[in-house]
C-alpha cells in the first residue's frame, strides 16, 4: 500500500478540448476514516463521456465539480480500514470515490458475490443499466422494428445493440472505423454497422435501414443525429443518452431541425441513469442471466495507472477505445 | 347560387413567403355529383399554418398538394344536391373540400345539431382537438405546474391556455403585440403573457415562470422554442404542435441545442391531430360542456370572399389575426 494519496484536482474549466493544465495530479496524505467510515483503496476508475460535462459549469444533472476539488468519477475499491460494522477489510465496494487512489466514505455498495470488478463497472453496472433502461424504457423497441445505435463499439452502444437483437429488432450501428464496425457485427451480432467517418451517413442509413428507423439510441449527436432524424418512421423514438460529439464545443451549437419530430409524430427523450438506480434489481434479474449465458458480451479497455487517467479520457473523444474504458488504479 | 365554381389552384411551390402567382384563382363549371355522391356549397374555409406545409414538397404527414390541383383546406359546406341517402339538401357537412366554392364528395361528417359552423371549425373542431389532445395527451400537465404556450392569441394557443387553467396550472403565453397579450390575460385568463417582439424572451420567461417550465405547448419554434428550452424543469414535456416561425424558411434551419433535453430528462414529442380523430367523442364530452358553460372562450376571425383566401392566409405568418382564421366563402 502506498503511503500517500494521489489525486487529480480540477484546476480550470476546460474550454473546448481538455488541456494538460486543466487538471493537476497532486500528492496528499492518505485520509483517515472517522467513526462509522471506511477507507477504500481504488482498484478501478470509470471514465465516461459525462466526465467532460462535470468539468464544465454548463447547466447539468448534478452539480459541476468545483474548482480545487478532486475530479468526480465512478470507482470500485477494496476496503483497507473499516470503522463501519457493515464493511470489513477486503470487501469490494462501488461508489463515486473520484479520481484518486484512496478515499474515505460512509461505505458504498458492496459488489454481489462472484461478479468481477470489471463487469460490475460495465455490463452489470451503470453502463449496462444505461443501455438497458435507455433502450427498453425510453426507446421501447418492438420485435421487427429497426434500431439504430451510434457509438456502437462503445461501452453502452455495444450492449444496446445486443439487447435490441435479443428483443427481435434489426440493429444498425454507427462507429468510427472499419475495424470497429467489423467487431460490432461479428462479435456483438449487429445486423450492420456504418463507418460514419468514411461513408455518407444518410446514404448508408438508407441502405441499411430499408424500412426506416423506429428507435435511435443516441450517443453521438451532431451530424449523426441529424442524418438519423431524416429517416425516422412514424412514431419513432429517440432515446437521448448523450451527445459526445458536442461536449468539447466551446459554445453551444444549434441542434437538428425538428420538422421530422413534428411530421413523424416522433419523440426525443433524454434520460440519465441516476433516475433508474432504484430499479437495479429489475435490471440485474434480466441482464445477469444474459451475461452468464453468454448472450450479452462486453469489452473492457483498461489503462493502467491513475497518472494516465487524463490522457485516457481523451480516447473517448477521439474514438481510441473499444468498450468500457477503465483506469486500473491499483492491483487487487 | 353561383353558376360557376371558383377554385384556387396550386401553380408553383412557394419559395419562402408565398407570392401572388404561386396560386391562381380560376373559374370552372360546378361539378355534378355521381351516384352516391353529394354536391356541397362551401360556407367556410379554414386557414391554418399547416396549409403552408401542404404547398411545399417537404417530407410531411400527408401527401403534398400536387401542382395543378385545388389547394387543400378544411371546410364546412351545405348540401345542395344529394345522391346519397344519408344526406339531404340543407345538411351541414364538414370535410376537406379545399379552396373552392363547390365540391362533390361521398359525404362528409354531419355537424352535431345546435353547433354553429364557426364553432365547429374552431373550438369544437380540429382546432379545439389540437389544443385538447396536444396539451393533455402529450404535455400531461399536473395541477400546480407551469405551462408555456406560444402563439397564445392564436386559435389553438388561446384554447390550450384555458384548458391548462382549468387543470390548475400556471399559464404563461407568448404573443406578438401588447394588445394580444392584454387580450390573452384579460379574456382567456392566462396568468401572464409575454410580448416576444418587445421583450428579451429569456428574461421575460424567467420573470413569469419563477418555478421553471414544466410543459411547453409549442406553436412557434425558432428563438421562442430556444429560450423556453433554456428554462425547462426536470422531466419537462414539449408538445410540438407546430413551428410557424420556420414554415417560410427557404432552407431548413438548425433547431435548438438539445443539451437541456438530456440534462433535464425532458421530452419533445410531435403530434398531428389526424391521429386523434377516433377520439373525437372523448374530446366533445369534455369540451362541449366547457364551451356551453362559458369556461372556454374562443375568437373567430372571418375574412369574406374566397378571392381573399390567399391574402388572408398571410395573416397567420404576420400575426395579423386573433383566433381562428376562417374565410366565409358563401352565405348560409
Amino acid at each position: 500500500m502506498r503511503n500517500s494519496n494521489r489525486q487529480w484536482i480540477l484546476k480550470k474549466r476546460p474550454e473546448g478540448d481538455i488541456k494538460p493544465g486543466d487538471l493537476e495530479l497532486v500528492e496528499t496524505p492518505i485520509p483517515v476514516p472517522g467513526p462509522g467510515q471506511i477507507l477504500a483503496r481504488t482498484l478501478y476508475l470509470s471514465l465516461d463521456p459525462t466526465n467532460r460535462i462535470w468539468m464544465s459549469d454548463m447547466d447539468q444533472y448534478m452539480p459541476p465539480v468545483q474548482l480545487g476539488d478532486v475530479m468526480r468519477g465512478g470507482t470500485i475499491g477494496v476496503v483497507e480500514q473499516s470503522n463501519n460494522p457493515d464493511f470489513k477489510k477486503g470487501d469490494l465496494v462501488s461508489g463515486i470515490a473520484g479520481w484518486q487512489e484512496f478515499a474515505v466514505s460512509d461505505g458504498g455498495m458492496k459488489l454481489p458475490p462472484g461478479v468481477p470488478p470489471t463487469a460490475a463497472m460495465s455490463v452489470l453496472g451503470m453502463t449496462g443499466m444505461t443501455a438497458y433502461f435507455g433502450l427498453l424504457d425510453i426507446g421501447k423497441p418492438k420485435a421487427g422494428e429497426t434500431v439504430v445505435v451510434s457509438a456502437a463499439a462503445g461501452a453502452v452502444g455495444s450492449i444496446v445493440g445486443q439487447i435490441a437483437k435479443l428483443k427481435g429488432c434489426r440493429v444498425v450501428g454507427l462507429a468510427g472505423s472499419d475495424e470497429k464496425c467489423r467487431h460490432v457485427v461479428k462479435d456483438f451480432g449487429f445486423d450492420a454497422c456504418i463507418n460514419y467517418k468514411k461513408e455518407n451517413i444518410a446514404a448508408a442509413l438508407k441502405r441499411e435501414c430499408p424500412n426506416g428507423i423506429d428507435v435511435d439510441f443516441e450517443n453521438a449527436g451532431g451530424e449523426i443525429l441529424e442524418a438519423i432524424m431524416g429517416q425516422l418512421n412514424l412514431h419513432a423514438r429517440i432515446a437521448l443518452c448523450g451527445m459526445i460529439s458536442t461536449y468539447n464545443d466551446t459554445t453551444p451549437k444549434p441542434g437538428p431541425n425538428l420538422a421530422p419530430v413534428l411530421m413523424k409524430r416522433a419523440r426525443i427523450e433524454g434520460f440519465i441513469i441516476i433516475d433508474y438506480f432504484h430499479r437495479m434489481g429489475e435490471f440485474l434479474a434480466e441482464m445477469g442471466p444474459w451475461v452468464a449465458q453468454g448472450k450479452i458480451k462486453h469489452d473492457v479497455h483498461v489503462v493502467k495507472g491513475l497518472e494516465n487517467a487524463l490522457s485516457a479520457l481523451d480516447l473517448l473523444f477521439t474514438g481510441g477505445n473499444t468498450g468500457k474504458l477503465l483506469v486500473q488504479v491499483s492491483d487487487a
